[in-house]
Protein backbone atom coordinates (compact mmCIF):
# COMPACT_ATOMS: atom_id res chain seq x y z
CA UNK A 1 0.00 0.00 0.00
CA UNK A 2 2.76 2.51 0.85
CA UNK A 3 3.68 2.75 -3.08
CA UNK A 4 0.53 3.45 -3.86
CA UNK A 5 0.39 6.18 -0.94
CA UNK A 6 3.45 7.38 -2.39
CA UNK A 7 2.06 7.84 -5.61
CA UNK A 8 -1.22 9.28 -4.46
CA UNK A 9 0.87 11.90 -2.57
CA UNK A 10 2.92 12.40 -6.08
CA UNK A 11 -0.74 13.03 -7.28
CA UNK A 12 -2.24 15.12 -5.04
CA UNK A 13 0.70 17.60 -5.51
CA UNK A 14 0.30 17.95 -8.86
CA UNK A 15 -3.45 18.03 -8.96
CA UNK A 16 -3.97 21.14 -5.90
CA UNK A 17 -6.67 23.34 -6.84
CA UNK A 18 -6.06 26.14 -8.56
CA UNK A 19 -7.85 29.36 -8.85
CA UNK A 20 -5.32 32.43 -9.92
CA UNK A 21 -6.47 36.01 -8.83
CA UNK A 22 -5.26 39.17 -7.10
CA UNK A 23 -5.98 37.72 -3.36
CA UNK A 24 -3.14 37.38 -1.88
CA UNK A 25 -3.74 33.82 -0.03
CA UNK A 26 -6.98 32.13 -1.22
CA UNK A 27 -5.36 30.20 -3.54
CA UNK A 28 -2.41 28.96 -1.29
CA UNK A 29 -5.22 28.34 1.40
CA UNK A 30 -7.06 25.94 -1.20
CA UNK A 31 -3.89 23.25 -1.14
CA UNK A 32 -2.84 24.29 2.48
CA UNK A 33 -4.86 21.65 4.35
CA UNK A 34 -4.27 18.70 1.71
CA UNK A 35 -0.74 19.20 1.63
CA UNK A 36 -0.69 19.19 5.50
CA UNK A 37 -1.24 15.62 5.27
CA UNK A 38 -2.95 12.97 7.77
CA UNK A 39 -3.07 9.04 7.23
CA UNK A 40 -5.09 9.76 3.70
CA UNK A 41 -6.96 6.69 5.06
CA UNK A 42 -10.10 7.18 3.03
CA UNK A 43 -8.00 7.87 -0.31
CA UNK A 44 -6.56 4.62 0.78
CA UNK A 45 -9.45 3.14 0.89
CA UNK A 46 -10.61 3.73 -2.62
CA UNK A 47 -7.34 2.67 -4.03
CA UNK A 48 -7.53 -0.54 -1.99
CA UNK A 49 -10.98 -1.28 -3.35
CA UNK A 50 -10.03 -0.51 -6.67
CA UNK A 51 -7.01 -2.62 -7.34
CA UNK A 52 -8.82 -5.08 -5.77
CA UNK A 53 -11.23 -5.72 -8.57
CA UNK A 54 -8.62 -4.59 -10.71
CA UNK A 55 -4.80 -5.07 -10.84
CA UNK A 56 -4.38 -1.95 -12.67
CA UNK A 57 -7.06 0.04 -11.48
CA UNK A 58 -5.16 2.83 -9.30
CA UNK A 59 -4.69 5.34 -12.22
CA UNK A 60 -8.80 5.51 -12.83
CA UNK A 61 -9.50 5.43 -9.32
CA UNK A 62 -6.40 8.14 -8.80
CA UNK A 63 -9.09 11.30 -8.76
CA UNK A 64 -11.51 9.23 -6.77
CA UNK A 65 -9.11 9.09 -4.42
CA UNK A 66 -7.81 12.48 -4.15
CA UNK A 67 -12.22 13.91 -4.67
CA UNK A 68 -12.47 11.71 -1.57
CA UNK A 69 -9.61 12.93 0.50
CA UNK A 70 -10.58 16.47 -0.79
CA UNK A 71 -14.20 16.11 0.64
CA UNK A 72 -12.86 14.77 4.18
CA UNK A 73 -10.79 17.71 4.29
CA UNK A 74 -13.60 20.31 3.80
CA UNK A 75 -15.24 18.33 6.54
CA UNK A 76 -12.29 18.92 8.71
CA UNK A 77 -12.10 22.53 8.03
CA UNK A 78 -14.81 23.32 8.72
CA UNK A 79 -15.39 21.06 12.10
CA UNK A 80 -12.43 23.28 13.17
CA UNK A 81 -13.82 26.39 12.91
CA UNK A 82 -14.24 28.88 15.99
CA UNK A 83 -18.27 28.03 15.98
CA UNK A 84 -17.73 23.61 16.52
CA UNK A 85 -14.49 22.50 17.68
CA UNK A 86 -12.16 26.10 17.63
CA UNK A 87 -9.20 24.20 16.68
CA UNK A 88 -5.79 25.62 16.54
CA UNK A 89 -4.26 22.84 14.87
CA UNK A 90 -5.05 19.99 12.68
CA UNK A 91 -2.48 17.56 10.84
CA UNK A 92 0.12 19.13 12.81
CA UNK A 93 -0.22 22.45 11.37
CA UNK A 94 -2.02 25.61 12.27
CA UNK A 95 -5.97 25.69 10.98
CA UNK A 96 -7.16 28.36 8.04
CA UNK A 97 -8.73 30.11 10.82
CA UNK A 98 -5.44 30.50 12.69
CA UNK A 99 -3.10 31.21 9.99
CA UNK A 100 -5.54 33.29 7.72
CA UNK A 101 -8.74 34.10 9.07
CA UNK A 102 -12.63 32.61 9.51
CA UNK A 103 -13.63 33.90 6.70
CA UNK A 104 -10.98 32.12 4.76
CA UNK A 105 -11.59 28.65 6.68
CA UNK A 106 -15.42 28.90 5.67
CA UNK A 107 -15.05 29.55 1.79
CA UNK A 108 -12.12 27.34 1.49
CA UNK A 109 -13.80 24.83 2.98
CA UNK A 110 -17.28 25.10 0.86
CA UNK A 111 -14.53 25.68 -2.08
CA UNK A 112 -13.07 21.75 -1.42
CA UNK A 113 -16.99 20.12 -0.46
CA UNK A 114 -18.03 21.47 -4.29
CA UNK A 115 -14.38 20.50 -5.90
CA UNK A 116 -14.81 17.05 -4.90
CA UNK A 117 -17.24 16.27 -7.41
CA UNK A 118 -15.43 18.30 -10.09
CA UNK A 119 -12.38 15.59 -9.96
CA UNK A 120 -15.38 12.55 -10.11
CA UNK A 121 -17.22 14.47 -12.98
CA UNK A 122 -13.13 14.78 -14.52
CA UNK A 123 -12.19 11.41 -14.03
CA UNK A 124 -11.08 9.18 -16.84
CA UNK A 125 -14.09 6.82 -16.31
CA UNK A 126 -17.45 6.45 -18.00
CA UNK A 127 -20.16 8.52 -16.97
CA UNK A 128 -22.11 5.98 -16.56
CA UNK A 129 -19.63 5.27 -13.16
CA UNK A 130 -18.67 9.24 -12.32
CA UNK A 131 -22.92 9.71 -11.83
CA UNK A 132 -22.97 7.00 -9.57
CA UNK A 133 -19.68 8.24 -7.58
CA UNK A 134 -21.18 11.38 -7.65
CA UNK A 135 -24.73 9.84 -6.11
CA UNK A 136 -22.49 7.80 -3.83
CA UNK A 137 -20.38 11.43 -2.10
CA UNK A 138 -23.40 13.67 -2.26
CA UNK A 139 -25.46 11.01 -0.56
CA UNK A 140 -22.99 9.65 2.22
CA UNK A 141 -21.50 13.20 2.82
CA UNK A 142 -24.31 15.33 2.56
CA UNK A 143 -27.28 16.07 4.20
CA UNK A 144 -28.74 12.43 5.74
CA UNK A 145 -24.89 11.42 6.06
CA UNK A 146 -21.85 13.33 7.47
CA UNK A 147 -23.15 16.55 8.01
CA UNK A 148 -25.98 14.77 9.75
CA UNK A 149 -23.86 13.07 12.22
CA UNK A 150 -21.56 16.62 12.79
CA UNK A 151 -24.93 18.47 13.67
CA UNK A 152 -26.11 15.66 16.24
CA UNK A 153 -22.19 15.57 17.52
CA UNK A 154 -22.65 19.49 18.27
CA UNK A 155 -26.01 19.66 18.84
CA UNK A 156 -25.80 16.78 21.90
CA UNK A 157 -22.62 17.86 23.22
CA UNK A 158 -22.67 17.77 27.15
CA UNK A 159 -25.91 16.27 27.14
CA UNK A 160 -25.87 12.19 27.81
CA UNK A 161 -27.03 9.84 25.35
CA UNK A 162 -27.22 6.07 25.05
CA UNK A 163 -25.62 3.72 23.31
CA UNK A 164 -27.52 3.56 20.49
CA UNK A 165 -27.50 7.15 19.75
CA UNK A 166 -23.77 7.48 20.08
CA UNK A 167 -23.68 5.35 17.23
CA UNK A 168 -26.53 6.54 15.26
CA UNK A 169 -23.98 9.72 15.55
CA UNK A 170 -21.00 8.05 14.31
CA UNK A 171 -21.98 5.70 11.68
CA UNK A 172 -23.36 9.22 10.07
CA UNK A 173 -20.74 11.34 10.62
CA UNK A 174 -17.68 8.91 10.27
CA UNK A 175 -18.67 5.68 9.19
CA UNK A 176 -20.78 6.92 5.90
CA UNK A 177 -17.54 8.59 4.01
CA UNK A 178 -15.40 5.56 5.44
CA UNK A 179 -18.04 3.19 3.97
CA UNK A 180 -18.39 5.48 0.91
CA UNK A 181 -15.04 5.22 -0.01
CA UNK A 182 -14.81 1.39 -0.43
CA UNK A 183 -17.92 1.48 -2.33
CA UNK A 184 -16.25 3.89 -4.84
CA UNK A 185 -13.36 2.48 -5.14
CA UNK A 186 -15.08 -0.64 -5.82
CA UNK A 187 -16.90 0.69 -8.90
CA UNK A 188 -14.11 2.79 -9.74
CA UNK A 189 -12.39 -0.97 -10.48
CA UNK A 190 -15.13 -2.48 -12.38
CA UNK A 191 -16.90 -4.18 -9.34
CA UNK A 192 -20.97 -4.96 -9.75
CA UNK A 193 -23.09 -3.54 -7.60
CA UNK A 194 -23.57 -6.28 -5.13
CA UNK A 195 -19.85 -6.13 -5.11
CA UNK A 196 -20.13 -2.76 -4.13
CA UNK A 197 -22.41 -2.72 -1.81
CA UNK A 198 -20.73 -5.67 0.44
CA UNK A 199 -17.85 -3.06 0.82
CA UNK A 200 -20.00 -0.38 1.73
CA UNK A 201 -21.83 -2.75 4.53
CA UNK A 202 -18.15 -3.75 5.49
CA UNK A 203 -17.04 0.16 5.41
CA UNK A 204 -19.94 0.79 8.00
CA UNK A 205 -18.31 -1.42 10.53
CA UNK A 206 -15.00 -0.50 9.44
CA UNK A 207 -16.00 3.15 10.41
CA UNK A 208 -17.48 2.16 13.70
CA UNK A 209 -14.25 0.53 15.00
CA UNK A 210 -12.24 3.50 13.16
CA UNK A 211 -14.48 6.13 15.60
CA UNK A 212 -14.01 3.70 18.75
CA UNK A 213 -10.54 3.69 18.11
CA UNK A 214 -10.47 7.87 17.92
CA UNK A 215 -11.97 7.99 21.05
CA UNK A 216 -9.35 5.95 22.61
CA UNK A 217 -6.67 7.98 20.85
CA UNK A 218 -8.33 11.50 22.02
CA UNK A 219 -8.47 9.59 25.58
CA UNK A 220 -5.04 8.65 26.05
CA UNK A 221 -2.50 10.05 23.30
CA UNK A 222 -0.66 13.39 23.76
CA UNK A 223 -1.30 15.76 21.16
CA UNK A 224 1.71 15.75 19.64
CA UNK A 225 1.74 12.65 18.55
CA UNK A 226 -2.06 12.81 17.01
CA UNK A 227 -1.23 16.02 15.52
CA UNK A 228 -4.48 17.54 16.70
CA UNK A 229 -5.82 18.51 20.30
CA UNK A 230 -6.75 15.94 22.51
CA UNK A 231 -8.53 15.35 25.59
CA UNK A 232 -11.13 17.28 23.48
CA UNK A 233 -13.92 15.21 23.59
CA UNK A 234 -14.76 14.62 27.54
CA UNK A 235 -17.60 16.82 26.94
CA UNK A 236 -18.46 14.91 23.86
CA UNK A 237 -20.75 11.90 23.72
CA UNK A 238 -17.64 9.39 22.46
CA UNK A 239 -17.49 6.11 23.48
CA UNK A 240 -14.78 6.69 26.03
CA UNK A 241 -17.38 8.81 27.96
CA UNK A 242 -19.95 5.87 27.37
CA UNK A 243 -18.34 2.81 28.03
CA UNK A 244 -15.17 3.82 29.99
CA UNK A 245 -11.85 2.99 29.04
CA UNK A 246 -11.53 -0.56 29.51
CA UNK A 247 -15.05 -1.28 28.22
CA UNK A 248 -13.90 0.61 24.94
CA UNK A 249 -10.82 -0.96 24.49
CA UNK A 250 -12.42 -4.79 24.91
CA UNK A 251 -15.30 -3.01 22.65
CA UNK A 252 -12.26 -1.84 19.97
CA UNK A 253 -10.75 -5.41 19.82
CA UNK A 254 -13.70 -7.21 19.28
CA UNK A 255 -14.23 -4.71 16.57
CA UNK A 256 -11.17 -5.23 15.05
CA UNK A 257 -11.90 -9.04 15.01
CA UNK A 258 -14.52 -9.42 13.34
CA UNK A 259 -12.68 -7.33 10.93
CA UNK A 260 -10.09 -9.00 10.20
CA UNK A 261 -12.53 -12.27 9.95
CA UNK A 262 -14.73 -10.35 7.39
CA UNK A 263 -11.16 -9.36 5.09
CA UNK A 264 -10.22 -13.22 5.38
CA UNK A 265 -13.42 -14.14 4.01
CA UNK A 266 -13.54 -11.75 1.06
CA UNK A 267 -13.69 -12.55 -2.22
CA UNK A 268 -12.31 -12.05 -4.76
CA UNK A 269 -8.78 -13.16 -3.55
CA UNK A 270 -7.03 -9.83 -4.71
CA UNK A 271 -10.01 -7.99 -2.88
CA UNK A 272 -8.68 -10.08 0.59
CA UNK A 273 -5.47 -9.12 -0.04
CA UNK A 274 -5.86 -5.28 -0.81
CA UNK A 275 -7.87 -4.66 2.13
CA UNK A 276 -5.28 -6.73 4.45
CA UNK A 277 -2.62 -4.17 2.94
CA UNK A 278 -4.22 -1.41 3.77
CA UNK A 279 -5.97 -1.97 6.84
CA UNK A 280 -4.02 -4.82 8.14
CA UNK A 281 -1.88 -2.20 10.26
CA UNK A 282 -5.10 -0.62 12.14
CA UNK A 283 -6.43 -4.02 13.28
CA UNK A 284 -3.57 -5.76 15.30
CA UNK A 285 -4.97 -7.70 17.81
CA UNK B 1 -42.84 32.01 -17.01
CA UNK B 2 -45.37 32.44 -13.55
CA UNK B 3 -46.61 29.44 -14.66
CA UNK B 4 -43.45 27.07 -14.45
CA UNK B 5 -42.40 29.14 -11.38
CA UNK B 6 -45.80 28.08 -9.39
CA UNK B 7 -44.84 24.66 -10.92
CA UNK B 8 -41.09 25.18 -9.67
CA UNK B 9 -42.79 26.12 -5.91
CA UNK B 10 -45.01 22.81 -5.88
CA UNK B 11 -41.93 21.17 -6.95
CA UNK B 12 -39.44 22.19 -4.20
CA UNK B 13 -41.76 21.83 -1.34
CA UNK B 14 -42.15 18.24 -2.34
CA UNK B 15 -38.36 17.97 -2.62
CA UNK B 16 -36.80 19.13 0.04
CA UNK B 17 -34.14 17.64 2.06
CA UNK B 18 -34.93 15.09 4.28
CA UNK B 19 -32.46 14.12 6.95
CA UNK B 20 -34.78 12.05 10.08
CA UNK B 21 -33.13 11.54 13.13
CA UNK B 22 -33.50 12.58 16.86
CA UNK B 23 -31.97 16.30 16.29
CA UNK B 24 -34.69 18.41 17.21
CA UNK B 25 -34.22 21.18 14.50
CA UNK B 26 -31.62 20.31 11.76
CA UNK B 27 -34.13 18.74 9.18
CA UNK B 28 -36.63 21.36 9.59
CA UNK B 29 -33.15 24.20 9.21
CA UNK B 30 -32.26 22.28 6.02
CA UNK B 31 -35.27 23.59 3.94
CA UNK B 32 -35.92 26.48 5.82
CA UNK B 33 -34.46 28.85 3.59
CA UNK B 34 -35.23 27.24 0.39
CA UNK B 35 -38.65 27.51 1.29
CA UNK B 36 -38.26 31.02 2.24
CA UNK B 37 -38.58 32.27 -1.22
CA UNK B 38 -36.57 34.65 -2.98
CA UNK B 39 -36.81 35.71 -6.75
CA UNK B 40 -36.00 32.26 -7.81
CA UNK B 41 -33.77 33.89 -10.58
CA UNK B 42 -31.45 31.33 -11.38
CA UNK B 43 -34.30 28.56 -10.87
CA UNK B 44 -36.19 30.41 -13.89
CA UNK B 45 -33.18 30.48 -16.22
CA UNK B 46 -32.62 27.08 -15.92
CA UNK B 47 -36.38 26.42 -16.88
CA UNK B 48 -36.04 29.17 -19.25
CA UNK B 49 -33.17 27.51 -21.74
CA UNK B 50 -34.39 23.89 -21.01
CA UNK B 51 -38.07 24.97 -22.44
CA UNK B 52 -36.31 27.55 -24.96
CA UNK B 53 -34.51 24.26 -26.75
CA UNK B 54 -37.49 21.82 -25.75
CA UNK B 55 -41.47 22.80 -25.54
CA UNK B 56 -41.84 19.99 -22.77
CA UNK B 57 -37.83 20.21 -21.07
CA UNK B 58 -39.69 21.71 -17.79
CA UNK B 59 -40.34 18.35 -16.45
CA UNK B 60 -36.81 16.98 -16.77
CA UNK B 61 -35.00 20.45 -15.93
CA UNK B 62 -37.07 20.68 -12.44
CA UNK B 63 -34.50 18.85 -10.50
CA UNK B 64 -31.73 20.65 -12.33
CA UNK B 65 -33.59 24.25 -11.48
CA UNK B 66 -33.74 22.73 -7.90
CA UNK B 67 -30.16 21.64 -7.93
CA UNK B 68 -29.31 25.48 -8.61
CA UNK B 69 -31.78 26.98 -6.28
CA UNK B 70 -30.26 24.42 -3.65
CA UNK B 71 -26.53 25.72 -4.37
CA UNK B 72 -27.58 29.46 -4.60
CA UNK B 73 -29.58 28.90 -0.96
CA UNK B 74 -26.48 27.55 0.18
CA UNK B 75 -24.21 30.70 -0.58
CA UNK B 76 -26.48 32.88 0.48
CA UNK B 77 -26.67 30.99 4.04
CA UNK B 78 -22.85 31.21 4.49
CA UNK B 79 -22.17 34.56 2.89
CA UNK B 80 -24.88 35.67 6.02
CA UNK B 81 -22.71 34.39 8.85
CA UNK B 82 -21.51 36.17 11.61
CA UNK B 83 -17.95 35.76 9.44
CA UNK B 84 -19.06 37.62 7.05
CA UNK B 85 -21.70 39.90 5.87
CA UNK B 86 -23.51 39.59 9.64
CA UNK B 87 -26.97 39.75 8.03
CA UNK B 88 -30.25 39.39 10.61
CA UNK B 89 -32.22 38.40 7.85
CA UNK B 90 -32.37 37.34 4.43
CA UNK B 91 -35.87 36.70 1.67
CA UNK B 92 -37.55 38.49 4.70
CA UNK B 93 -36.72 35.63 7.57
CA UNK B 94 -34.49 35.33 9.73
CA UNK B 95 -31.37 34.00 8.55
CA UNK B 96 -30.01 30.12 10.33
CA UNK B 97 -27.63 31.31 12.70
CA UNK B 98 -30.24 33.72 13.89
CA UNK B 99 -32.96 31.13 14.64
CA UNK B 100 -30.55 28.62 15.85
CA UNK B 101 -27.13 28.90 15.86
CA UNK B 102 -23.93 29.45 14.19
CA UNK B 103 -23.47 25.63 13.79
CA UNK B 104 -26.48 25.17 12.00
CA UNK B 105 -25.96 27.59 9.76
CA UNK B 106 -22.39 26.68 8.61
CA UNK B 107 -24.10 22.91 8.35
CA UNK B 108 -26.72 23.57 6.61
CA UNK B 109 -24.92 25.44 3.97
CA UNK B 110 -22.51 22.88 3.69
CA UNK B 111 -25.27 20.08 3.35
CA UNK B 112 -27.23 21.99 0.80
CA UNK B 113 -23.75 22.85 -1.22
CA UNK B 114 -23.18 18.68 -1.13
CA UNK B 115 -26.97 18.57 -1.95
CA UNK B 116 -26.96 20.09 -4.97
CA UNK B 117 -24.73 17.56 -6.91
CA UNK B 118 -27.67 14.22 -5.21
CA UNK B 119 -30.57 16.16 -6.90
CA UNK B 120 -28.26 16.44 -10.60
CA UNK B 121 -26.87 12.74 -10.01
CA UNK B 122 -30.72 12.00 -9.55
CA UNK B 123 -32.24 13.58 -12.52
CA UNK B 124 -34.18 12.09 -15.19
CA UNK B 125 -31.35 12.49 -18.02
CA UNK B 126 -28.79 10.48 -19.24
CA UNK B 127 -25.34 10.18 -17.52
CA UNK B 128 -23.60 11.69 -20.13
CA UNK B 129 -25.61 14.86 -19.62
CA UNK B 130 -25.71 14.96 -15.92
CA UNK B 131 -22.07 14.71 -15.32
CA UNK B 132 -22.01 17.42 -17.62
CA UNK B 133 -24.25 19.37 -15.33
CA UNK B 134 -22.34 18.39 -12.50
CA UNK B 135 -18.72 19.63 -13.68
CA UNK B 136 -20.43 22.52 -14.84
CA UNK B 137 -21.77 23.61 -11.40
CA UNK B 138 -18.44 22.20 -9.80
CA UNK B 139 -16.59 24.12 -11.77
CA UNK B 140 -18.44 28.09 -11.93
CA UNK B 141 -19.82 27.52 -8.27
CA UNK B 142 -16.80 26.26 -6.88
CA UNK B 143 -12.88 27.08 -6.24
CA UNK B 144 -12.28 28.55 -9.52
CA UNK B 145 -15.90 30.35 -9.94
CA UNK B 146 -18.23 31.33 -6.96
CA UNK B 147 -16.20 31.06 -3.77
CA UNK B 148 -13.16 32.76 -5.44
CA UNK B 149 -15.45 36.13 -6.02
CA UNK B 150 -16.97 35.76 -2.38
CA UNK B 151 -13.53 35.39 -1.03
CA UNK B 152 -12.32 38.27 -3.09
CA UNK B 153 -14.88 40.22 -2.30
CA UNK B 154 -14.61 40.02 1.69
CA UNK B 155 -10.63 40.56 1.97
CA UNK B 156 -11.15 43.63 -0.31
CA UNK B 157 -14.07 45.27 1.84
CA UNK B 158 -12.55 48.83 2.55
CA UNK B 159 -9.90 48.26 0.08
CA UNK B 160 -10.20 50.58 -3.32
CA UNK B 161 -10.13 48.30 -6.73
CA UNK B 162 -10.20 49.62 -10.16
CA UNK B 163 -13.57 48.78 -12.29
CA UNK B 164 -11.46 45.89 -14.17
CA UNK B 165 -10.80 44.24 -10.48
CA UNK B 166 -14.41 44.95 -9.27
CA UNK B 167 -15.98 43.75 -12.42
CA UNK B 168 -13.83 40.41 -12.02
CA UNK B 169 -15.22 40.25 -8.64
CA UNK B 170 -18.76 40.09 -9.78
CA UNK B 171 -18.35 38.13 -12.87
CA UNK B 172 -16.94 34.78 -10.56
CA UNK B 173 -19.13 36.03 -7.63
CA UNK B 174 -22.45 36.00 -9.59
CA UNK B 175 -22.05 35.81 -13.26
CA UNK B 176 -20.56 32.47 -13.29
CA UNK B 177 -23.37 30.73 -11.24
CA UNK B 178 -25.94 32.92 -13.28
CA UNK B 179 -23.81 31.90 -16.62
CA UNK B 180 -23.97 28.07 -15.47
CA UNK B 181 -27.78 28.04 -14.71
CA UNK B 182 -28.26 28.97 -18.32
CA UNK B 183 -25.56 26.25 -19.47
CA UNK B 184 -27.45 23.66 -17.31
CA UNK B 185 -30.76 24.50 -18.83
CA UNK B 186 -29.91 24.25 -22.40
CA UNK B 187 -28.25 20.96 -21.92
CA UNK B 188 -30.98 19.42 -20.07
CA UNK B 189 -32.94 20.66 -23.23
CA UNK B 190 -31.01 18.74 -24.87
CA UNK B 191 -28.90 21.83 -26.66
CA UNK B 192 -25.66 21.03 -28.39
CA UNK B 193 -22.10 22.35 -27.12
CA UNK B 194 -22.17 25.46 -28.79
CA UNK B 195 -25.78 26.55 -28.28
CA UNK B 196 -25.02 25.72 -24.31
CA UNK B 197 -21.95 27.51 -24.87
CA UNK B 198 -23.16 30.58 -26.08
CA UNK B 199 -25.80 31.01 -23.44
CA UNK B 200 -23.03 31.11 -20.79
CA UNK B 201 -21.27 33.44 -22.58
CA UNK B 202 -25.07 35.46 -22.97
CA UNK B 203 -25.34 34.46 -18.57
CA UNK B 204 -21.88 36.54 -17.77
CA UNK B 205 -23.38 39.60 -19.69
CA UNK B 206 -26.44 39.02 -17.72
CA UNK B 207 -24.54 38.44 -14.93
CA UNK B 208 -22.90 41.72 -14.64
CA UNK B 209 -26.02 43.60 -14.89
CA UNK B 210 -27.59 41.86 -12.13
CA UNK B 211 -24.90 42.63 -9.85
CA UNK B 212 -24.92 46.54 -10.55
CA UNK B 213 -29.05 46.09 -10.61
CA UNK B 214 -28.75 44.71 -7.36
CA UNK B 215 -25.45 47.25 -6.10
CA UNK B 216 -27.99 50.13 -6.89
CA UNK B 217 -31.06 48.34 -5.21
CA UNK B 218 -28.79 48.23 -2.37
CA UNK B 219 -28.24 51.96 -2.52
CA UNK B 220 -31.20 53.21 -3.03
CA UNK B 221 -33.95 51.01 -1.51
CA UNK B 222 -35.08 50.27 1.57
CA UNK B 223 -34.84 47.23 3.61
CA UNK B 224 -38.43 45.90 3.75
CA UNK B 225 -38.80 46.21 0.10
CA UNK B 226 -35.22 44.66 -0.74
CA UNK B 227 -35.94 41.65 1.97
CA UNK B 228 -32.80 41.83 3.19
CA UNK B 229 -30.73 44.31 4.85
CA UNK B 230 -30.10 47.50 2.84
CA UNK B 231 -27.13 50.17 2.67
CA UNK B 232 -24.43 47.80 3.81
CA UNK B 233 -22.41 47.91 0.94
CA UNK B 234 -20.90 51.47 1.15
CA UNK B 235 -17.36 49.78 2.46
CA UNK B 236 -17.81 47.67 -0.23
CA UNK B 237 -16.36 47.74 -3.86
CA UNK B 238 -19.65 48.00 -5.48
CA UNK B 239 -20.61 49.20 -8.77
CA UNK B 240 -22.26 52.39 -6.72
CA UNK B 241 -19.24 53.29 -4.90
CA UNK B 242 -16.81 52.74 -7.27
CA UNK B 243 -19.07 54.85 -10.11
CA UNK B 244 -21.62 56.59 -8.40
CA UNK B 245 -25.03 56.35 -8.43
CA UNK B 246 -25.36 57.73 -11.61
CA UNK B 247 -23.16 56.31 -13.65
CA UNK B 248 -23.74 53.37 -12.45
CA UNK B 249 -27.63 53.60 -13.63
CA UNK B 250 -26.63 54.87 -17.16
CA UNK B 251 -24.51 51.66 -17.20
CA UNK B 252 -27.12 49.51 -15.80
CA UNK B 253 -29.14 50.89 -18.94
CA UNK B 254 -26.35 50.68 -21.42
CA UNK B 255 -26.30 46.33 -20.34
CA UNK B 256 -29.58 46.07 -20.02
CA UNK B 257 -30.28 47.30 -24.12
CA UNK B 258 -27.46 45.19 -24.80
CA UNK B 259 -29.36 42.23 -23.52
CA UNK B 260 -32.50 42.96 -25.00
CA UNK B 261 -30.57 42.92 -28.27
CA UNK B 262 -29.04 40.04 -28.05
CA UNK B 263 -32.53 38.27 -27.00
CA UNK B 264 -34.02 39.24 -29.82
CA UNK B 265 -31.10 38.07 -31.87
CA UNK B 266 -31.16 34.82 -30.08
CA UNK B 267 -31.46 31.38 -32.04
CA UNK B 268 -33.93 29.08 -31.66
CA UNK B 269 -37.50 31.73 -31.67
CA UNK B 270 -38.45 29.27 -28.98
CA UNK B 271 -35.20 30.30 -26.78
CA UNK B 272 -35.66 34.11 -27.56
CA UNK B 273 -39.41 34.00 -26.70
CA UNK B 274 -38.42 31.95 -23.53
CA UNK B 275 -35.86 34.49 -21.89
CA UNK B 276 -38.10 37.12 -22.94
CA UNK B 277 -40.64 35.78 -20.48
CA UNK B 278 -37.69 35.30 -17.88
CA UNK B 279 -36.14 38.26 -18.09
CA UNK B 280 -38.14 41.11 -19.99
CA UNK B 281 -39.09 42.20 -16.55
CA UNK B 282 -35.83 42.81 -15.60
CA UNK B 283 -34.42 44.59 -18.31
CA UNK B 284 -36.94 47.48 -18.51
CA UNK B 285 -35.57 50.64 -20.41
Amino acid sequence: MSELLKAFETYLKANLPKAPSFHPHYEKALGEMLLAGGKRFRAALVLAAATGFDENGASKAMSVALAVETFHTYSLIHDDLPAMDDADFRRSAPTLHKSYDEVTAILVGDALNTHSFSLLANAPLSSEIKIKLVAILAENGGARGMVLGQALDCHFENKKLNTQEVEFIHRAKTGRLIAASLQMGAYAGGANDAQARDLYDFGMDLGLYFQIRDDIIDATQESAAAGKPTRSDAHKNSFVTLLGIDEAQNRAKAEAKKLREAIAATQPTSLSIALDKALGGYLLP
